[in-house]
C-alpha cells in the first residue's frame, strides 16, 4: 500500500491533484485497493521473465509484443509454440535462441537457477521429447536446475531404475509420457517428490490421441502425482518451477 | 472322412440305399463333411473338463446341467459365477470346492498340472485379486501349474522386482490390474513370456469402471502384450492354458 | 549404505558369516544397494503417520493393521473411505477419532503443523465439503496449517474475492470443484501458488460423474494448475502436503 | 384467415370455381388455414435482413441468392461463413462489407439499433474472436447495440472485473470460451441477464474441440446460463437478437 | 467513484488523515470501487421469491433455511428437489404447497404474472412432465404465466400442430424431451420466440441418460434454440422467467 | 378431400354460410385439409391390434386404458415391459395371457397369421432370449408368423449353420445379440431377408451396456442389415412386422 | 441337392467310384451339401446387378473387375464412392453414365422398376444430398421407383407437410440428415412405412461427426424406424430395395 | 548369486577390502543382484533379429541405427512403418527387402521356421491387408510359418469355411478385421488355438477409426481371444511369434 499512501500524501502536501488521484484509482482499481495484489505481485515477478504463446500470431505481430516487452523493462521473454519460420523472421531483429524440438524461442538468455533444488523431466520415450524441452526450457529459464531423463519407459525398467538417484533427489519429477502413460506411476512409486505428469499424444489406434495416457495418469495408483493437459509441457515446466520456487516465496512474506 | 467313405462303400456294396445315404448327408452335413471337426474336436478335449457359466442361472438350473455331464462322462466341471448361496445349494447334491473370492465352484478335484511350463498370475493390488483368483483356478482346472504374485502394483516397484525371478521364468504371465493398469507394461518388460492384460473395474472416479486399465493396456509400450475383456479372469486363465498346453496339442497332430 | 558397511565389518571381523550376509543381501536386494532408500526413506517418514485405506476391508481387518502398526511404533494412523460402523466397531477397541463428513478416522491424533506455510482448501459448492475434508483432514495428519474456504464458487464471486488474502498468501491451493469446475482456473488466475484441482462427482445429467469438472480443470487457461482424480480429496491433500513441506525435505539432504 | 373468406365469398357469388378453390386449398393446406402464419411470419420479418450460409456455396450460387434477394426487396443479407475469395469474388458484382476475422459479409449495410438494451459479447482469450465476431456481426445486422469484451477470461480476473459495469448493464450477455469454458459461470454470477454461452474449439489436448467447454458451460452453476452449439457465433448472436426484440415483438400483437 | 472523491478531498482540505483514508480502502475494498453492486443488486431483486434446492438437505435443515427467510422478509421461497416426506414434514411447520411430479415445495403461494407474456412448457411425452412441472412452477413462482402443452412429441405431429396459435404466440418456449430431443427442433421451427430445451434422461440403451437429446438439441437446426442441463427444469423456468421480464429489467434503469 | 368439396358446393349452392364453412376449416384443420389423414389411416389400421407402454404405469392405469380400448372395440392389446406384479392385478379383472421372459401381457389372444412370409427370431446366446420374446410376441400380436432360434451364436457356427434352410427362407430376420453383436453380420451374409439387428445390454466390462453390440451391428459389412435401439425387442418385431406386410398394404391402395 | 443324388446314383451304378465321390465331397462341401445355396442363390440373384465398392482400387483396377463381370454376363454393374478421375479414366473403355454428387457410376442403364411399390428418399438439408443419391441411385439401379424430397428438414416443417401425400404412399421412406437427424422422428410419424435412417456426417461442433444424428435416430419416439451406418447412403438403398422386392421375392419360392 | 558370494569370502579371507566391495556393490547394483538378468537375456536372445521402429525417423537416422546393428552382428533388422521414400534411400547404402503394403523393410533376409506349427492371419476383407502384412511379415522375420487368408470376412461365410482345415490346425490365428470386427469371434469358434485379434481403422461413419471393431473384439463370445491395439500388426506378429516359440523357451531352461 505504500504508492497509495505516497499518492494520499501528495494530495495532502499539493503536488497531486484530485482528479489526477481519482483518474489512478480508477483506471488500477484492482491494484491499489488489495484485489491488484495479484497483478503487482505478477508484474514483479514477471520483471525476470515473462511469456508469449506464439501459435495463431505472425513474426510481425510478436516482434512487436517482444519490442514493447523488451522496452519496458522485460529482462527475459519466453516464446512458446513458435514456428522455425517465425523464429527466423523474429532473430533477425532480436537476438533469439530458437529450440527447434520446443519449438521455444528464448530473448534474454538464461537465468541462474535459483529453485529449492532440481526439477527431473523424465519421458517414455523418444518421441516425446519435442514436449519434454518445452516443459525443461520453460523451467530453466524460469530459474531453475533441471536434469533430463529422457526414452526411460516403464517396458524397459532397467533404464529407468539405472537413474533412481536422480529420481530419488528430485525436487520436483515431470513425467511425460504418451500410449500407456505408466511412468508417472512408476516414477511417482520411486519418489517422494511431486510427480506432475504430462500425458502426450503419441501413440496410435486406441490412444485416442494420448486420452489413454491421461486416464492412466489421472488414476495413478501412486500418491503425490497431478496430471496437467495433454501435450502441456509449459504448464507443467511452470507449475514445477512455483514449486521449486515455494520456499523463495515463503522468504518473501 | 471314414464314416462318409463307409457309406459310399454300402452304396456301391447295395447295402445302403441312394435315399438313406442322402438323409444322412442333410441331417449331419457339417459333421460328416469336415465342418464338425470343430464340434468332435471339442468334445474330446472336454473330455478333461468343462465350464458351465453360472451367473442368472439357478441352483437347479446348474445341478441339472452338472448332473448330466457327469452322467456323460464329465471327469471334472468349473462353474463361474456361482453365488455362496447357489454354491451352498449345489453342494448338497454333488460335491463341490467352492471358491469364495472367485466366486467359482470344482466338481471333480484339480487335475495334474500337465502344461509346458508355469503361469504366473499377478496383480496390482489387493482388490483385484477376486479375478486374479477366477484366472488362476481355471488355468489350474485346465491343468496348469500357477504362481500367484498378488499386490505388486508399479507403485511400489520393489514388491514388483522382488519376484523378478518368477516373471522372468513364467511360460505365460497374466498381469491383472485396475486404476492405471500399468502392471501390464512393466511386466512385459520383464519378462519374454506372453503377457495377457486384464482390466479391471477396481478404481473410481475417471477410471470409468475400468475403462481406463482397458485403454492403458491396450497402449502398452511393451511388446507380447494383448488384452481381454474387463474383469474378464475366465478368458485369461482360459487362453494362458491354450498357450501353455501348445506343444501337447502339436504333438496331437 | 553404512549397514553395509557394518555387516561387510562384521564379516571381517568374524562376527557376521558369508551365508547370513548373502541371505541378508538376498532378502533386501534393493533395500541395501539404493534402490530401497525408497522403502527406507517411506518407513522412517511414516513413523509419524500411515494410511490404512479402509474401503472394503472389514473393521476386524482395521483393528487387526492398526494394532499392528501401533504395536510397532506407529505415533498415529489416518484410516480413510470408512464407514461410521466401521469406525463405532474400531473405536471400542481404539481411541479414534471419526469425522463423519470425509469418512475418515484418525488414531493418536493431529501433528503440530511443520510445514512452509499454509494450504488452503476451497470448495465451489456445499456438496463438495466431504472432499474437501478428506483434503483437508489428510494434510493437517501430516503436519500442515490448513485454511478451509467452502462454498465459495464462482457464480457468487464476491465470495471468492472476499478471500483474496488467504488465497493469495497459501503456500499451496486445493481447489474442489463438481458441476463445471471453474473454481480451479479462477483461483489459479488469483494466486501464484500451485493449485491442485480435485473434480467432484457431485452435479447431475451432463457432469457425467464429474467428467464436465475433470476435462474443464485440465484445459484450465491459468497457469499453475495441476489435476487429481475426481473425488480424491486423499491425493490432493497428500499432494499439497508434499509441496508444503519441500524446504524441510531439502534440508534433509 | 382473410384470404379464406375471400375465397369462400368468390365461390358463393359465383367469382371462383369449386375446383379452383379445391386446387387452391389442395395447393397451399398449411398457408391457408393457419399454419402458414409461420411462413408469413418469417417473411414479414424477414423483409428487413436475411441470412446466406456461405460454406459449400460457390461465389456465384451466392451470387444467384444474393440477385435474387435483393431483386424480391431485401434491404440486408446477411452471408456467414463466407472465405476471403469468395468475398472478393461477390464483391465485384454487388457492395459488400466483408469480415474477416467473423468470415461474413454484409449487403445492404448496417441498420439502426432498434432492440431493448445492449448485448454484450464477451471471449475468454483472443483466438475465441473470429466466434465472438460472427455473432457481434449477426446481432449488429439484426438491429441490436453490442459491446465487446474481448479476452476477458477468467484466470485474470481483474480483466473481467474492470468491464463490470457493462457485464451488470447487459440486456444479454454472449460468453464465448473454448478451454475451460468457466468465462459462462464466471458472467453469469455477475449479471442478472440471461447469458448464452458458446464453447469454442479453441484449445488443445483433452479440450477435444470444444467438449470440455461444453460440458462445463451445460453444467454451470450459474443460473440463467443456457448453451448453443460450439462455434455457432451466428446462433448466439440470433438468440441474443431474438431476446432482445422481444419487447417490440409483444408490442406487435 | 463520489465517496472516494470526497474522502480524497477530505484530504486536500485537511479533514481527513492520510492514515483514515488508508484504512477506509482497505476496509471495504469491493463495495468502493463497484464491485460490490452484485450482491446489492440481486438483494434487491431477491426480494420477491428466493429458492432452496432441497437435494441432500434434511428437513431440519431446509425448515430452519426456510424460517431465517421468513423472518428477513422473503415474501415467498421455492423449494426444489424436494422429497414427499421432507415436505410433509416441513408443511407441519410452514404452509407449503407441494407438488409430488415437480417435486417442488412453494411457500407464500404465487404471485401475480408480470412478465411480457406467455411462457410455454412443452414435452414429448408424459414421462417428461416431471421435468416439464419443475420448469413450470418456477416460471410461475418468479411471476409468469404458463402454457403447458404435454406429450406433444414429434411422432405425433399432428399433435404439435394441433397448439399451433399458443406455440406461435409464446414469448419463450421450453421443450422438454428426452428420447430423440426433436421437439427442439420442431418447435423452433414454429416459432420465432427462443426456444429453451431441457434434454431428459428419459429413454433406454442409446439415449445414455440423456446424452443422445441434448446431442439432439445441441444441433438443431432451428435457429434461436439454446440448451440447458439434462433434467434441468428449474434452470429453464429460471431463464425463461429472465428473459419474459427483460423489458420490465429494463425499465428499471 | 371430398368432404370439403361438399362444404365449397354447398357454398356455391347457398346450403352452407361462408361463416360456417370458415369455422368448419378452422376448427378441424388438420383433419379437412390432408393432414389428419395420418391419424385417420392410424385408427382404422389400429383396429387390430394396439399397444400399451406398461413401463411407468401402475396396474389401475393401466386397467383403464385397456378398459377404454376394449369398450373401444379394440379386439386385441399388446402391454410391453409389464411387470409381474402388475400383470397379477390386471389379470383379475380381464383376461390376459402374460409372458414372464418377455414382460409382455397380451389380451384378446393372438391372430392368424397374415403376413408374406415368416419372420426369424434369432439370438446369440440364452441372456438375451428375454429381448428376442419381446420381439416374436410383438410380431405374433400383429399377424405374423415367427420362427425362433435362440443360442445360435457365433462362437459355435456349427448351431447357427444348423438352420440355414430357416434363415435362408425367411421374409425378415431379426439378429439379437449383445456381446459383440456379430450374430447380425453372420446371418446378413446367409440370407438376402432384411435383418434387423437388436444391440442387447448382455455382457460386461468393455460392453459398456449394450454399446459394443451397438457399434458392431451398425458397421455390420453384410447388406441389408438395420439397427434398433438397445433392446428394443418390441421395436424390432414391430418393424419386421411391418415389412412383412408391405405386399398387403400395398394392395389396401 | 440334386447333383449330390446324382453322384450317389452314380456309385450305386458304378459310374462313381468312391474315391471320387470322396473327393468331389471334400472339395467343394458347402456348396454340395446345402451351405452352398447361399451362393448360389446370390449368384442368380446377381445375374441383374452387382456392386464394386470403389474407395481405394485404382481405375485400371475397377476397369479390371468391370471386364470380368461383364463378361460373365453381368448386366448392370454399380459402382460407388467412384471419383471422378476414375470415371473418365473408366469412361474411355466401357460406357459409363457418372453421378458426381453421389460418386456412383452405373454401367449397363437403369432397368425398369418392379418393386412394390415407391421409395422414398428425403433430406433434412442440402448438404444431405451427396449420400441421398447414392441411396437414391442405388435403388434405381436395383430396380425400384424413387421420389427424391430433399431439404425438407423439421425446422420448415410446412416444406415437409407439403410432401405429406407422397411421404405417406411410400412403400419404404429413406430419411438422411445431419446435424439433429429428427427427419427420422418426424417421417416416422407421418407414414406407416418402414423409415430407414441414415445418419449424415453433415454438422459441426458436437455433431461429433454424425453422433448426434446417428443417437438421435437410434432413440426415435416413432415405431418402425432402423438406423444404419453415418453416411451409409448405398446401404440404405440397398435394404430398401430388398424391402421393395419381398412380394417378388415370396413369389420365387 | 555367486560373484557377491564370491566377494563375501574375499573380505572373509581379507583378500578383498570393505572399501572395495563396497563401491562394486555400489557401483553395478542391478547387474550383481539379479535384476540385470533382464537385459543379459533379452542382448541374448535378440541376436537373432533386431526391429527399429521407422516411424518419426530420417532415412540418415535409421541408415545410422542399421550400420550400429550390422556392426555389432546383428544378423536381420525389421524396420517398420517406413515410407517408400525412406526405403529408396536406405536401400542405396543397404540391402533391403520393401514391402510397400506393410511398410516394412527387411534386412539380411527371412530365417527358417523354427517355430512349433503355423500361424494363420487371417483378414475380413482386403483393406486390412496392409496390417496383416505388417503381422505376418514380423512373424515371418522371427522365424514362423505364415499362412495367408485374406479377404475371409463373415459377411461370406463359405469364403471362411473353405479355409476351415487351415484355421483348425493353426498354432496361433491373428484375426485382422476393421468395420464390426466379428471376423475374430467367428474363427475363435472354428479353432482351440489362441486367437490374437487386431482391430483396424478400416470402415467409415460409427467405426469411429476402429473403436467398433476393438469393442467388439473385446467382447468376443469365443474363449481364447485377446486383443491387441487398433492396427498394430507388428504387435500382433510379435506375440504371436512368442506363443509359437514356447517349447523351444521352455527347452532353453
Amino acid at each position: 500500500m505504500n504508492d497509495i499512501r505516497k499518492m494520499l500524501e501528495g494530495i495532502r502536501d499539493g503536488s497531486v491533484s484530485v482528479d489526477d488521484a481519482l483518474l489512478e484509482l480508477k483506471k488500477k482499481p484492482f491494484e491499489d485497493i488489495g484485489f491488484a495484489k495479484v497483478d503487482l505481485h505478477r508484474r514483479l515477478r514477471q520483471g525476470a521473465s515473462e511469456v508469449i504463446y506464439g501459435a495463431g500470431k505472425t513474426p510481425e505481430q510478436i516482434s512487436g509484443i517482444l519490442d514493447s516487452m523488451v522496452r519496458n523493462g522485460q529482462e527475459r521473454v519466453l516464446i512458446t509454440r513458435l514456428s522455425q519460420e517465425a523464429a527466423a523472421s523474429i532473430s533477425s531483429r532480436h537476438p533469439l535462441d530458437y529450440h527447434e524440438d520446443a519449438r521455444i524461442g528464448i530473448a534474454g538468455g538464461m537465468p541462474e537457477p535459483d529453485g529449492i533444488g532440481t526439477i527431473v523431466v523424465a519421458t517414455g520415450g523418444t518421441s516425446d521429447i519435442p514436449v519434454a524441452e518445452e516443459a525443461a526450457l520453460t523451467a530453466e529459464v524460469m530459474g531453475n536446475k533441471v536434469t533430463r531423463l529422457y526414452d526411460v519407459g516403464v517396458s524397459g525398467l532397467h533404464r529407468t531404475l539405472s537413474h533412481l538417484d536422480q529420481i530419488m533427489s528430485a525436487t520436483v519429477v515431470i513425467a511425460i509420457a504418451g500410449m500407456e502413460g505408466a511412468l508417472a506411476s512408476v516414477l511417482g512409486g520411486l519418489t517422494d517428490a511431486p510427480v506432475i505428469a504430462v500425458p502426450t499424444s503419441v501413440g496410435y489406434g486406441a490412444s485416442f490421441s494420448g486420452l489413454a495416457a491421461l486416464l492412466s495418469m489421472l488414476n495413478s495408483c501412486a500418491s503425490g502425482v497431478s496430471v496437467v493437459n495433454i501435450d502441456n509441457g509449459f504448464g507443467a515446466g511452470y507449475l514445477a518451477s512455483m514449486i521449486n520456487h515455494i520456499a523463495r516465496k515463503d522468504g518473501e512474506r
